[in-house]
Protein backbone atom coordinates (compact mmCIF):
# COMPACT_ATOMS: atom_id res chain seq x y z
CA UNK A 1 0.00 0.00 0.00
CA UNK A 2 1.40 3.39 -1.21
CA UNK A 3 0.09 6.03 1.32
CA UNK A 4 -0.10 9.51 0.14
CA UNK A 5 -0.60 11.72 2.96
CA UNK A 6 -1.08 15.48 4.55
CA UNK A 7 1.12 14.37 7.74
CA UNK A 8 3.89 12.56 5.53
CA UNK A 9 3.92 9.85 2.90
CA UNK A 10 4.57 6.03 3.67
CA UNK A 11 4.70 2.69 2.43
CA UNK A 12 3.62 -0.69 3.35
CA UNK A 13 5.24 -2.86 1.58
CA UNK A 14 3.99 -5.94 3.02
CA UNK A 15 0.38 -6.58 3.76
CA UNK A 16 -1.54 -9.42 4.60
CA UNK A 17 -3.67 -9.19 1.77
CA UNK A 18 -6.16 -12.08 0.75
CA UNK A 19 -8.39 -12.85 -1.73
CA UNK A 20 -10.91 -14.58 0.04
CA UNK A 21 -12.33 -14.86 3.39
CA UNK A 22 -11.02 -18.92 3.64
CA UNK A 23 -7.30 -18.46 3.02
CA UNK A 24 -7.52 -16.43 6.25
CA UNK A 25 -6.97 -16.78 9.83
CA UNK A 26 -9.76 -16.56 11.88
CA UNK A 27 -9.73 -12.97 13.88
CA UNK A 28 -10.03 -11.67 17.17
CA UNK A 29 -10.82 -8.21 15.44
CA UNK A 30 -12.64 -7.84 11.87
CA UNK A 31 -12.78 -4.29 10.62
CA UNK A 32 -15.44 -3.56 7.91
CA UNK A 33 -14.64 -1.23 5.62
CA UNK A 34 -17.11 -2.21 2.60
CA UNK A 35 -19.41 0.30 1.30
CA UNK A 36 -22.74 -0.59 2.69
CA UNK A 37 -23.74 -1.58 -0.84
CA UNK A 38 -22.31 -4.39 0.08
CA UNK A 39 -23.44 -5.09 2.83
CA UNK A 40 -25.24 -8.25 1.40
CA UNK A 41 -22.02 -10.32 1.49
CA UNK A 42 -20.99 -9.96 4.78
CA UNK A 43 -23.20 -13.21 5.42
CA UNK A 44 -20.72 -15.03 3.36
CA UNK A 45 -17.59 -12.69 4.78
CA UNK A 46 -17.92 -12.70 8.41
CA UNK A 47 -18.84 -16.17 9.79
CA UNK A 48 -15.41 -17.83 9.00
CA UNK A 49 -13.81 -14.68 10.11
CA UNK A 50 -14.91 -14.27 13.30
CA UNK A 51 -13.65 -15.59 16.56
CA UNK A 52 -16.40 -16.19 19.51
CA UNK A 53 -15.65 -13.66 22.35
CA UNK A 54 -14.24 -11.13 19.13
CA UNK A 55 -15.43 -8.20 17.24
CA UNK A 56 -16.67 -6.71 14.51
CA UNK A 57 -16.28 -3.26 13.61
CA UNK A 58 -18.50 -1.72 10.84
CA UNK A 59 -16.38 1.55 9.73
CA UNK A 60 -19.20 2.41 7.49
CA UNK A 61 -21.50 5.41 6.82
CA UNK A 62 -25.23 5.24 7.60
CA UNK A 63 -27.90 4.24 10.06
CA UNK A 64 -28.71 0.78 10.24
CA UNK A 65 -26.01 -1.54 9.36
CA UNK A 66 -25.62 -3.13 12.81
CA UNK A 67 -28.78 -5.28 13.31
CA UNK A 68 -27.90 -7.37 10.47
CA UNK A 69 -24.37 -8.28 11.74
CA UNK A 70 -25.36 -8.63 15.31
CA UNK A 71 -27.83 -11.04 13.94
CA UNK A 72 -25.24 -12.91 11.69
CA UNK A 73 -22.50 -13.34 14.41
CA UNK A 74 -24.54 -13.89 17.46
CA UNK A 75 -24.33 -12.73 20.87
CA UNK A 76 -20.47 -14.46 21.57
CA UNK A 77 -19.39 -11.65 19.15
CA UNK A 78 -19.24 -8.36 19.76
CA UNK A 79 -20.61 -5.43 17.27
CA UNK A 80 -18.97 -1.85 16.85
CA UNK A 81 -20.05 1.08 15.03
CA UNK A 82 -17.25 3.22 13.80
CA UNK A 83 -17.09 6.43 12.34
CA UNK A 84 -14.42 7.65 10.10
CA UNK A 85 -13.67 11.44 10.09
CA UNK A 86 -10.93 11.52 7.71
CA UNK A 87 -10.85 12.83 3.92
CA UNK A 88 -9.46 10.12 1.93
CA UNK A 89 -9.79 8.41 -1.34
CA UNK A 90 -8.70 5.28 -3.36
CA UNK A 91 -6.87 6.77 -6.05
CA UNK A 92 -5.62 3.44 -7.51
CA UNK A 93 -5.24 -0.38 -6.55
CA UNK A 94 -3.09 -0.20 -3.27
CA UNK A 95 -2.82 3.80 -3.93
CA UNK A 96 -4.16 5.56 -0.69
CA UNK A 97 -4.29 9.66 -0.80
CA UNK A 98 -4.86 11.32 2.33
CA UNK A 99 -5.87 14.49 2.27
CA UNK A 100 -7.35 15.66 5.49
CA UNK A 101 -8.63 14.86 8.91
CA UNK A 102 -8.19 11.69 10.69
CA UNK A 103 -9.74 10.45 13.19
CA UNK A 104 -12.71 7.66 14.33
CA UNK A 105 -15.26 7.12 16.58
CA UNK A 106 -16.47 4.10 18.15
CA UNK A 107 -18.92 3.04 20.36
CA UNK A 108 -20.65 -0.99 21.09
CA UNK A 109 -24.23 -1.82 19.41
CA UNK A 110 -26.69 -2.42 21.67
CA UNK A 111 -30.14 -4.36 21.00
CA UNK A 112 -32.20 -1.52 19.34
CA UNK A 113 -29.39 0.79 19.18
CA UNK A 114 -29.81 1.13 23.09
CA UNK A 115 -26.90 3.03 24.49
CA UNK A 116 -24.14 0.37 25.87
CA UNK A 117 -20.89 1.31 28.23
CA UNK A 118 -17.87 0.31 26.65
CA UNK A 119 -16.16 -2.88 27.18
CA UNK A 120 -12.30 -3.86 28.01
CA UNK A 121 -12.08 -5.32 24.56
CA UNK A 122 -13.09 -2.07 22.72
CA UNK A 123 -10.86 -0.39 24.85
CA UNK A 124 -8.05 -2.71 24.13
CA UNK A 125 -8.88 -1.87 20.22
CA UNK A 126 -8.59 1.71 20.96
CA UNK A 127 -5.31 1.50 22.73
CA UNK A 128 -4.27 -0.54 19.85
CA UNK A 129 -5.40 2.39 16.95
CA UNK A 130 -4.32 5.01 19.41
CA UNK A 131 -0.58 3.11 19.45
CA UNK A 132 -0.99 3.44 15.88
CA UNK A 133 -1.07 6.72 15.71
CA UNK A 134 -5.03 6.93 14.91
CA UNK A 135 -7.04 9.24 17.43
CA UNK A 136 -9.66 7.46 18.43
CA UNK A 137 -12.19 8.48 20.91
CA UNK A 138 -15.37 6.47 22.46
CA UNK A 139 -18.68 6.92 22.83
CA UNK A 140 -21.40 4.53 24.78
CA UNK A 141 -24.60 5.97 22.20
CA UNK A 142 -23.87 4.80 19.01
CA UNK A 143 -26.93 5.88 17.72
CA UNK A 144 -26.49 9.06 18.68
CA UNK A 145 -23.00 9.11 16.89
CA UNK A 146 -24.53 7.93 13.80
CA UNK A 147 -27.27 10.51 13.44
CA UNK A 148 -24.88 13.05 14.68
CA UNK A 149 -22.38 12.45 11.47
CA UNK A 150 -25.79 12.07 9.21
CA UNK A 151 -26.73 15.74 9.91
CA UNK A 152 -23.49 16.17 7.66
CA UNK A 153 -23.89 13.24 5.44
CA UNK A 154 -27.79 13.96 4.31
CA UNK A 155 -27.60 17.57 2.87
CA UNK A 156 -24.27 17.17 2.03
CA UNK A 157 -23.44 13.62 -0.01
CA UNK A 158 -27.16 14.26 -1.41
CA UNK A 159 -26.78 17.72 -2.51
CA UNK A 160 -23.68 17.25 -4.00
CA UNK A 161 -24.37 14.65 -6.26
CA UNK A 162 -27.89 15.78 -7.15
CA UNK A 163 -26.18 18.91 -8.12
CA UNK A 164 -22.76 18.10 -9.26
CA UNK A 165 -20.72 20.44 -6.59
CA UNK A 166 -18.28 20.10 -4.10
CA UNK A 167 -18.93 21.35 -0.62
CA UNK A 168 -17.58 24.99 -1.28
CA UNK A 169 -20.18 25.60 -3.75
CA UNK A 170 -23.37 24.42 -1.79
CA UNK A 171 -22.36 26.44 1.46
CA UNK A 172 -21.42 29.57 -0.45
CA UNK A 173 -24.66 29.81 -2.77
CA UNK A 174 -27.50 31.17 -0.64
CA UNK A 175 -30.22 29.44 -1.67
CA UNK A 176 -28.40 25.71 -0.81
CA UNK A 177 -27.03 26.88 2.12
CA UNK A 178 -30.62 27.00 3.12
CA UNK A 179 -31.46 23.90 1.76
CA UNK A 180 -28.87 22.22 3.73
CA UNK A 181 -29.53 24.09 7.28
CA UNK A 182 -33.24 23.13 6.50
CA UNK A 183 -32.46 19.14 6.09
CA UNK A 184 -30.06 19.65 9.08
CA UNK A 185 -32.74 20.67 11.44
CA UNK A 186 -35.02 17.57 9.56
CA UNK A 187 -32.48 15.02 10.95
CA UNK A 188 -32.02 16.71 14.01
CA UNK A 189 -35.64 16.94 14.58
CA UNK A 190 -35.41 13.23 13.54
CA UNK A 191 -33.03 12.34 15.86
CA UNK A 192 -35.38 14.19 18.36
CA UNK A 193 -38.14 11.60 18.02
CA UNK A 194 -35.20 8.56 19.62
CA UNK A 195 -34.64 11.32 22.62
CA UNK A 196 -31.44 12.36 21.15
CA UNK A 197 -30.75 15.69 21.33
CA UNK A 198 -28.85 17.33 18.37
CA UNK A 199 -28.71 20.83 19.40
CA UNK A 200 -28.34 24.16 17.20
CA UNK A 201 -25.06 24.62 18.19
CA UNK A 202 -23.96 21.21 16.64
CA UNK A 203 -25.32 22.19 13.66
CA UNK A 204 -24.01 25.68 13.53
CA UNK A 205 -20.64 24.63 14.14
CA UNK A 206 -20.83 22.12 11.25
CA UNK A 207 -21.94 24.40 8.80
CA UNK A 208 -19.13 26.81 10.17
CA UNK A 209 -16.46 24.01 9.78
CA UNK A 210 -17.86 23.20 6.07
CA UNK A 211 -17.27 27.09 5.55
CA UNK A 212 -13.67 26.76 6.20
CA UNK A 213 -12.99 23.02 4.84
CA UNK A 214 -11.09 23.04 1.52
CA UNK A 215 -13.37 22.27 -1.18
CA UNK A 216 -14.10 18.79 -0.91
CA UNK A 217 -15.76 16.41 -2.77
CA UNK A 218 -18.45 13.71 -0.73
CA UNK A 219 -17.94 9.80 -0.59
CA UNK A 220 -21.10 9.44 -2.60
CA UNK A 221 -20.24 12.63 -5.05
CA UNK A 222 -16.82 10.50 -5.88
CA UNK A 223 -18.91 7.55 -5.82
CA UNK A 224 -21.34 8.80 -8.52
CA UNK A 225 -18.62 10.30 -10.71
CA UNK A 226 -16.82 6.61 -10.58
CA UNK A 227 -20.42 5.26 -11.36
CA UNK A 228 -20.44 3.14 -8.51
CA UNK A 229 -23.98 2.24 -6.59
CA UNK A 230 -24.40 4.55 -3.93
CA UNK A 231 -25.01 4.61 -0.59
CA UNK A 232 -28.81 5.89 -0.68
CA UNK A 233 -30.13 2.98 1.77
CA UNK A 234 -27.81 3.44 4.73
CA UNK A 235 -27.29 7.29 4.68
CA UNK A 236 -31.14 8.09 3.45
CA UNK A 237 -33.64 4.95 3.16
CA UNK A 238 -32.55 3.86 6.87
CA UNK A 239 -32.40 7.04 8.57
CA UNK A 240 -35.98 7.84 6.48
CA UNK A 241 -37.44 4.43 8.13
CA UNK A 242 -35.72 4.77 11.51
CA UNK A 243 -37.72 8.28 11.50
CA UNK A 244 -41.09 6.97 10.73
CA UNK A 245 -41.15 4.32 12.90
CA UNK A 246 -41.10 6.98 15.52
CA UNK A 247 -43.70 9.00 13.96
CA UNK A 248 -41.21 11.93 12.41
CA UNK A 249 -41.79 12.12 8.35
CA UNK A 250 -38.22 13.08 6.91
CA UNK A 251 -40.15 14.96 4.04
CA UNK A 252 -37.32 16.56 2.10
CA UNK A 253 -34.71 14.19 3.04
CA UNK A 254 -37.51 11.79 1.33
CA UNK A 255 -37.27 14.26 -1.97
CA UNK A 256 -33.39 14.10 -2.03
CA UNK A 257 -33.84 10.07 -1.55
CA UNK A 258 -36.29 9.99 -4.56
CA UNK A 259 -33.87 12.20 -7.01
CA UNK A 260 -30.63 9.92 -5.63
CA UNK A 261 -32.25 6.77 -6.35
CA UNK A 262 -33.58 7.64 -9.79
CA UNK A 263 -29.84 9.37 -10.33
CA UNK A 264 -28.60 5.08 -8.92
CA UNK A 265 -30.61 3.22 -11.11
CA UNK A 266 -29.74 5.41 -13.80
CA UNK A 267 -26.22 5.52 -14.02
CA UNK A 268 -24.94 3.26 -11.24
CA UNK A 269 -26.77 0.00 -11.14
CA UNK A 270 -26.93 -0.56 -14.59
CA UNK A 271 -23.92 -1.86 -16.74
CA UNK A 272 -22.64 0.96 -18.91
CA UNK A 273 -23.07 1.31 -22.76
CA UNK A 274 -20.04 2.72 -24.86
CA UNK B 1 -38.29 31.17 -41.57
CA UNK B 2 -38.10 27.38 -42.25
CA UNK B 3 -40.38 25.21 -40.44
CA UNK B 4 -39.80 21.66 -40.05
CA UNK B 5 -43.48 20.28 -39.03
CA UNK B 6 -44.61 17.00 -37.94
CA UNK B 7 -48.01 18.72 -40.17
CA UNK B 8 -45.81 19.09 -42.78
CA UNK B 9 -42.73 21.39 -43.67
CA UNK B 10 -43.03 24.97 -45.41
CA UNK B 11 -40.83 28.28 -45.64
CA UNK B 12 -41.82 31.71 -44.88
CA UNK B 13 -39.58 33.79 -47.14
CA UNK B 14 -40.76 37.02 -46.60
CA UNK B 15 -41.05 38.00 -43.08
CA UNK B 16 -41.82 41.53 -41.23
CA UNK B 17 -38.81 41.45 -38.95
CA UNK B 18 -37.14 44.03 -37.34
CA UNK B 19 -34.10 44.68 -35.04
CA UNK B 20 -35.91 47.21 -33.13
CA UNK B 21 -38.86 48.70 -31.79
CA UNK B 22 -38.64 52.17 -33.19
CA UNK B 23 -38.42 50.76 -36.52
CA UNK B 24 -42.15 49.06 -36.44
CA UNK B 25 -45.37 50.68 -36.43
CA UNK B 26 -47.71 50.80 -33.42
CA UNK B 27 -49.80 47.39 -33.60
CA UNK B 28 -53.23 46.62 -32.96
CA UNK B 29 -51.77 43.32 -31.28
CA UNK B 30 -48.43 42.50 -29.87
CA UNK B 31 -47.48 38.77 -29.24
CA UNK B 32 -44.48 38.70 -26.28
CA UNK B 33 -42.81 35.07 -27.04
CA UNK B 34 -39.96 36.33 -25.36
CA UNK B 35 -38.76 33.91 -22.49
CA UNK B 36 -39.92 35.24 -19.06
CA UNK B 37 -36.32 35.83 -17.67
CA UNK B 38 -36.73 38.72 -20.61
CA UNK B 39 -39.34 40.55 -19.38
CA UNK B 40 -37.46 43.12 -17.87
CA UNK B 41 -37.05 44.55 -21.70
CA UNK B 42 -40.88 45.18 -21.81
CA UNK B 43 -40.89 48.02 -20.81
CA UNK B 44 -38.35 49.47 -23.26
CA UNK B 45 -40.16 47.07 -25.77
CA UNK B 46 -43.86 47.65 -25.77
CA UNK B 47 -44.77 51.59 -24.80
CA UNK B 48 -43.87 52.16 -28.63
CA UNK B 49 -45.67 49.46 -29.87
CA UNK B 50 -49.05 49.57 -28.78
CA UNK B 51 -52.11 51.35 -29.73
CA UNK B 52 -54.55 52.37 -27.07
CA UNK B 53 -56.79 49.78 -27.53
CA UNK B 54 -55.17 47.31 -28.89
CA UNK B 55 -54.02 44.32 -27.11
CA UNK B 56 -50.95 42.57 -26.01
CA UNK B 57 -50.74 38.72 -25.33
CA UNK B 58 -48.01 36.89 -23.53
CA UNK B 59 -46.76 33.44 -24.91
CA UNK B 60 -45.40 32.43 -21.69
CA UNK B 61 -45.16 29.88 -19.01
CA UNK B 62 -45.29 30.28 -15.42
CA UNK B 63 -47.22 32.92 -12.95
CA UNK B 64 -47.32 36.66 -12.18
CA UNK B 65 -46.29 38.24 -15.55
CA UNK B 66 -49.30 40.00 -16.41
CA UNK B 67 -49.63 42.52 -13.25
CA UNK B 68 -46.48 44.50 -14.44
CA UNK B 69 -47.53 44.26 -18.39
CA UNK B 70 -50.91 46.09 -17.20
CA UNK B 71 -49.43 48.40 -14.88
CA UNK B 72 -47.00 49.15 -18.21
CA UNK B 73 -49.17 49.74 -21.24
CA UNK B 74 -52.60 51.49 -18.80
CA UNK B 75 -56.58 50.33 -18.89
CA UNK B 76 -56.64 51.10 -22.64
CA UNK B 77 -54.75 48.61 -23.61
CA UNK B 78 -56.22 44.79 -23.03
CA UNK B 79 -53.42 42.19 -21.06
CA UNK B 80 -54.12 38.75 -22.53
CA UNK B 81 -52.21 35.37 -21.30
CA UNK B 82 -51.59 33.38 -23.80
CA UNK B 83 -50.69 29.31 -23.16
CA UNK B 84 -48.82 27.36 -25.57
CA UNK B 85 -49.49 23.68 -26.06
CA UNK B 86 -46.95 22.82 -28.38
CA UNK B 87 -43.70 20.78 -28.56
CA UNK B 88 -41.87 23.18 -30.92
CA UNK B 89 -37.59 24.12 -30.65
CA UNK B 90 -35.85 26.93 -32.71
CA UNK B 91 -32.85 24.44 -33.92
CA UNK B 92 -30.76 27.53 -35.74
CA UNK B 93 -31.30 31.38 -36.59
CA UNK B 94 -35.14 31.00 -38.68
CA UNK B 95 -35.26 27.46 -38.36
CA UNK B 96 -37.96 25.83 -36.22
CA UNK B 97 -38.53 22.50 -35.50
CA UNK B 98 -42.23 21.49 -34.75
CA UNK B 99 -42.34 17.99 -33.14
CA UNK B 100 -45.45 17.85 -31.65
CA UNK B 101 -49.39 19.54 -30.97
CA UNK B 102 -50.28 23.09 -31.46
CA UNK B 103 -52.66 24.79 -29.70
CA UNK B 104 -53.21 27.95 -27.63
CA UNK B 105 -55.34 28.67 -24.82
CA UNK B 106 -55.93 32.33 -24.23
CA UNK B 107 -57.71 34.90 -21.26
CA UNK B 108 -58.03 38.17 -20.33
CA UNK B 109 -55.80 39.20 -17.12
CA UNK B 110 -57.99 40.92 -15.16
CA UNK B 111 -56.97 42.76 -11.96
CA UNK B 112 -55.91 40.23 -9.08
CA UNK B 113 -56.11 37.25 -11.57
CA UNK B 114 -60.26 37.71 -11.45
CA UNK B 115 -62.37 36.28 -13.94
CA UNK B 116 -62.78 38.13 -16.85
CA UNK B 117 -64.96 37.12 -19.63
CA UNK B 118 -63.72 37.28 -23.12
CA UNK B 119 -64.12 40.56 -25.23
CA UNK B 120 -65.20 41.40 -28.85
CA UNK B 121 -61.51 41.83 -29.68
CA UNK B 122 -59.74 38.36 -27.95
CA UNK B 123 -62.55 36.90 -30.22
CA UNK B 124 -61.61 38.66 -33.61
CA UNK B 125 -57.75 37.45 -32.78
CA UNK B 126 -58.63 34.03 -31.53
CA UNK B 127 -60.53 33.73 -35.40
CA UNK B 128 -57.40 34.97 -37.20
CA UNK B 129 -55.88 32.32 -35.42
CA UNK B 130 -58.11 29.57 -36.18
CA UNK B 131 -58.40 31.12 -39.93
CA UNK B 132 -54.26 30.75 -40.03
CA UNK B 133 -55.32 26.61 -38.99
CA UNK B 134 -54.39 27.23 -35.17
CA UNK B 135 -56.47 25.48 -32.73
CA UNK B 136 -57.35 28.18 -30.62
CA UNK B 137 -59.46 27.92 -26.82
CA UNK B 138 -60.66 30.95 -24.95
CA UNK B 139 -60.65 30.95 -20.99
CA UNK B 140 -62.33 33.39 -18.22
CA UNK B 141 -60.19 32.61 -15.57
CA UNK B 142 -56.21 32.79 -16.64
CA UNK B 143 -55.29 31.96 -13.14
CA UNK B 144 -56.86 28.85 -13.44
CA UNK B 145 -55.37 28.15 -16.76
CA UNK B 146 -52.04 29.17 -16.00
CA UNK B 147 -52.14 26.43 -12.42
CA UNK B 148 -53.51 24.11 -14.47
CA UNK B 149 -49.88 24.47 -16.76
CA UNK B 150 -48.19 25.10 -13.45
CA UNK B 151 -48.86 21.45 -12.36
CA UNK B 152 -47.45 19.81 -15.39
CA UNK B 153 -44.70 22.71 -15.59
CA UNK B 154 -43.25 22.59 -12.04
CA UNK B 155 -42.36 18.61 -11.69
CA UNK B 156 -41.10 18.01 -15.17
CA UNK B 157 -39.27 21.27 -15.88
CA UNK B 158 -37.72 21.13 -12.70
CA UNK B 159 -37.18 17.91 -12.51
CA UNK B 160 -35.51 17.56 -16.43
CA UNK B 161 -32.93 20.01 -15.56
CA UNK B 162 -32.33 18.42 -12.14
CA UNK B 163 -31.56 15.18 -13.04
CA UNK B 164 -31.01 15.97 -16.62
CA UNK B 165 -33.62 13.53 -17.48
CA UNK B 166 -36.05 13.71 -20.53
CA UNK B 167 -39.60 13.12 -19.77
CA UNK B 168 -39.97 9.33 -20.22
CA UNK B 169 -37.13 8.40 -17.75
CA UNK B 170 -38.84 10.56 -14.68
CA UNK B 171 -42.34 8.72 -15.73
CA UNK B 172 -40.99 5.65 -15.75
CA UNK B 173 -38.81 5.46 -12.57
CA UNK B 174 -41.59 4.76 -9.58
CA UNK B 175 -39.35 7.47 -7.09
CA UNK B 176 -39.74 10.48 -9.64
CA UNK B 177 -43.36 8.86 -10.72
CA UNK B 178 -43.97 9.58 -7.22
CA UNK B 179 -42.33 12.89 -6.42
CA UNK B 180 -43.81 14.33 -9.54
CA UNK B 181 -47.34 13.34 -8.77
CA UNK B 182 -46.43 14.78 -5.37
CA UNK B 183 -45.56 17.76 -6.88
CA UNK B 184 -48.70 18.24 -8.74
CA UNK B 185 -50.66 17.61 -5.63
CA UNK B 186 -48.70 20.27 -4.03
CA UNK B 187 -49.48 22.49 -7.11
CA UNK B 188 -53.09 22.08 -7.12
CA UNK B 189 -53.40 22.76 -3.20
CA UNK B 190 -51.76 26.05 -3.87
CA UNK B 191 -54.49 26.73 -6.46
CA UNK B 192 -57.31 25.49 -4.37
CA UNK B 193 -55.76 27.96 -1.66
CA UNK B 194 -57.14 30.44 -4.47
CA UNK B 195 -60.49 28.66 -4.68
CA UNK B 196 -59.51 27.50 -8.07
CA UNK B 197 -60.20 23.20 -8.18
CA UNK B 198 -57.61 21.01 -10.34
CA UNK B 199 -59.11 17.48 -10.24
CA UNK B 200 -57.13 14.76 -9.44
CA UNK B 201 -58.88 13.72 -12.98
CA UNK B 202 -56.88 16.38 -14.36
CA UNK B 203 -54.09 15.09 -12.58
CA UNK B 204 -54.24 11.39 -13.31
CA UNK B 205 -55.07 12.75 -17.18
CA UNK B 206 -51.74 14.81 -17.51
CA UNK B 207 -49.31 11.95 -15.98
CA UNK B 208 -51.22 9.20 -18.16
CA UNK B 209 -50.40 11.48 -21.24
CA UNK B 210 -47.10 12.21 -20.42
CA UNK B 211 -46.86 8.43 -19.84
CA UNK B 212 -48.01 8.73 -23.91
CA UNK B 213 -45.87 11.16 -24.88
CA UNK B 214 -42.64 10.29 -27.18
CA UNK B 215 -39.51 11.23 -25.08
CA UNK B 216 -39.52 15.03 -24.60
CA UNK B 217 -36.96 17.54 -23.37
CA UNK B 218 -39.18 19.92 -21.90
CA UNK B 219 -38.31 23.90 -22.34
CA UNK B 220 -35.98 24.27 -19.16
CA UNK B 221 -34.22 21.32 -20.07
CA UNK B 222 -33.51 22.95 -23.48
CA UNK B 223 -32.86 26.48 -21.88
CA UNK B 224 -30.18 24.46 -19.60
CA UNK B 225 -28.51 22.72 -21.90
CA UNK B 226 -27.89 25.92 -23.98
CA UNK B 227 -27.15 27.39 -20.51
CA UNK B 228 -29.84 30.38 -21.21
CA UNK B 229 -31.37 31.71 -18.14
CA UNK B 230 -33.95 29.22 -16.81
CA UNK B 231 -37.54 30.29 -16.35
CA UNK B 232 -37.22 29.58 -12.21
CA UNK B 233 -38.93 32.68 -11.23
CA UNK B 234 -42.32 32.30 -13.51
CA UNK B 235 -42.54 28.73 -12.87
CA UNK B 236 -41.18 27.98 -9.55
CA UNK B 237 -40.73 31.64 -7.53
CA UNK B 238 -43.89 33.32 -8.31
CA UNK B 239 -46.21 30.40 -7.96
CA UNK B 240 -44.59 29.75 -4.08
CA UNK B 241 -45.16 32.94 -3.85
CA UNK B 242 -48.45 33.15 -4.78
CA UNK B 243 -49.64 30.39 -2.94
CA UNK B 244 -47.59 31.86 0.19
CA UNK B 245 -49.80 35.21 0.27
CA UNK B 246 -52.75 32.78 0.49
CA UNK B 247 -50.86 30.70 3.32
CA UNK B 248 -50.18 27.79 1.52
CA UNK B 249 -46.89 26.59 1.63
CA UNK B 250 -45.33 24.82 -1.62
CA UNK B 251 -42.98 22.92 0.60
CA UNK B 252 -41.14 20.39 -2.53
CA UNK B 253 -41.76 23.21 -4.98
CA UNK B 254 -39.49 25.20 -2.51
CA UNK B 255 -36.50 22.37 -2.31
CA UNK B 256 -37.08 22.73 -6.21
CA UNK B 257 -36.61 25.85 -6.60
CA UNK B 258 -33.62 26.16 -4.36
CA UNK B 259 -31.72 23.12 -6.36
CA UNK B 260 -32.85 25.06 -9.66
CA UNK B 261 -31.46 28.51 -8.64
CA UNK B 262 -27.91 26.81 -7.54
CA UNK B 263 -27.90 25.82 -10.94
CA UNK B 264 -29.31 28.56 -12.69
CA UNK B 265 -26.78 31.00 -11.31
CA UNK B 266 -24.07 28.62 -11.34
CA UNK B 267 -24.52 27.35 -15.01
CA UNK B 268 -26.74 29.80 -16.60
CA UNK B 269 -26.32 33.18 -14.93
CA UNK B 270 -22.40 33.45 -15.52
CA UNK B 271 -20.52 33.57 -18.59
CA UNK B 272 -18.69 30.35 -19.55
CA UNK B 273 -15.25 30.28 -19.62
CA UNK B 274 -13.37 27.80 -21.84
Amino acid sequence: LAIASVEGDFTLPRVNAYATVEAMPPCDVVLVALKTTQNHLLSDLLPPLVKPGGAVLLFQNGLGMEPAVHALVGEQVLVVGGLCFICANKVGPGQIHHLDYGRVLMAIYGDRYLPQPTSPLLQKIAADFEQASLETRLSENLMLARWQKLVWNIPFNGLSVILDALTDALIAHPQTYKLATQLMHEVAAAAAGYQLEISENHIQAMLADTRQMPPYRTSMKIDYDERRPLEVEAILGNPIRYAAQVGVAMRSTTMLYQQLQFLNERDCLTPRTA
